[in-house]
């Protein structure tokens, strides 16, 4: 697989990552950058994330044969809209959108003989500039792709081999079905460590001084970019107000417990949570496991 | 400071660590574990935590100078009923609970000439087992002591030196103040973890095997023992429920917001939040920064 020029369009912490990753596995010749904050695409050119920039996103795009969107998802269809007339015929588009339903919009967009297919590495953080970007950010992670019945069969596998090759272990998903399964799982505990947050303080105004570790791990993700977050939030907010409303029957249940009094119920509570948690610590020692495999095969031993 | 004699009742990960933490230290000669698993104290002994145990918590604590309570808070009071006609005059008790109102209960059971101040080491994980007790686990953390009106003035001071000698940043709050802090910034966050977990299982069942390192982050302290959880929830409740109470509101907030797909409402709460939790961010540069220092300190260098 190699790309002769491909364009990042949102130069932040996962494009500037995914440029840093094609270049390192000799994957591309030229990597053409576009974003909103010259200093930014500047600055990027620099640090050889990319090789050039345009301020102009449908030039940005020109004669490239991979282009990927890797900017807040509230300005993708815009952006795509934007694009759409200077987009080489046989080029692959991917977005690393958080939210995938909004795929069948943008692949209805882009002409005949160009291939759109949806990406969500899991490999974002509470950093979004290009100053953590980092080569290995996709090594070991998850990345879903969410190809539809639209979909061509080849940029399917060429967008998946892709993100093998970054050494992302990629999985297929529905649109909706991931958008219902991220709700739960990446939204809503973003929107409540951002609410956690702000009741902390409405409580106690000095109260956050005093947090550990545990308010700090809970609430690390309220260091997200707003901006971001407001997009994936208005974008997947059907999904967000049923599971938020999930939710509210848990907590409403614990409430009732403590004005109760209810110490067994409590415990009951707490530990069909930690038993089901348990689940992520294995993952987690797997994927550890993975990583050094992939270390060690990556290192020709 | 030396104590000839140093009784921990509840040899978990706070107790043990404390063991290691004083003899690392060379603040104690002997030090005799009490708890209800005679398995974990003769895998303490062999570890080298303590020298000696009892299953019986009077005995354990015959002649100490310094007693520690470790356990669940559920059972302080039993606990110090127990013991209270076996503790040597001018010995000083101090219990590690992350709940302290409770402290005016236990003080009025120890008998006259004996010391009893409450401390609160933020050092706890979703870890609870001897094998994770490491000797330098309060080193550079905060330690919250909360002395009464009762608490005699020595015996404060020995506590406070005797933390501050582990590498603690010592401070010292009111019980009842500090029992409202820590529902906000602790107790209401290990809820969250927990019920979010539940509420993730109960939306999707198979979504948490999707989940990225936000998701892990943000429930990590659902792996904390229920049993310890339940407790401090129980002892805490008022507080516990004043605080959901506000959360809820600020929910309630995201949601209307939500429903009405207000994106710069949404993005205001979020960045409030991101504003306020940078805070941390900077105390915890400047925690490292410390524990840099006495560890350099420490070296002798």
């Amino acid at each position: 697989m190699f790309f002769e020029r491909v364009a990042i369009l949102g130069v932040g912490l996962i494009g500037a990552s995914f440029g840093l990753a094609i270049r390192v596995k000799g994957l591309c010749k030229t990597i053409v950058g576009h974003g909103r904050k010259e200093q930014n695409l500047r600055r990027a050119k620099e640090l050889g994330i990319i090789d050039a920039y345009s301020m102009d996103a449908a030039r940005a795009c020109e004669g490239s044969d991979l282009i990927v969107l890797a900017t807040p998802v509230g300005i993708l269809k815009q952006l795509v809209g934007e694009i759409a007339g200077s987009i080489k015929k046989g080029a692959v588009i991917t977005d690393v959108g958080s939210v995938k339903s909004i795929v069948y919009d943008l692949e209805s967009l882009v002409p005949a003989g160009v291939s759109y297919v949806g990406s969500h590495p899991i490999a974002g953080s509470d950093q979004s500039g290009i100053d953590d970007a980092r080569a290995d950010l996709f090594r070991g992670a998850r990345c879903i792709i969410t190809p539809t019945e639209n979909s061509h069969r080849a940029a399917i596998e060429e967008i998946a081999s892709l993100w093998e090759l970054l050494g992302s272990r990629v999985e297929s998903l529905d649109p909706h079905k991931h958008d219902r399964i991220y709700a739960a799982v990446s939204h809503l505990p973003h929107l409540l460590a951002y609410a956690l947050v702000n009741a902390a303080h409405g409580f106690s105004d000095d109260c956050i001084e005093y947090a550990g570790q545990g308010f700090k791990d809970v609430t690390r993700i309220a260091l997200s970019s707003p901006e971001l977050w407001r997009d994936i939030s208005i974008f997947n907010k059907d999904n967000l107000i049923n599971v938020m409303e999930i939710l509210q029957e848990n907590l409403d249940r614990i409430h009732d417990l403590l004005v109760a009094g209810d110490a067994s119920g409590i415990e009951k509570e707490f530990s069909r949570a930690q038993r089901l948690r348990l689940v992520l610590s294995n993952d987690n020692q797997r994927s550890a496991a993975n990583s050094a495999d992939s270390m060690t095969a990556g290192s020709g031993l």
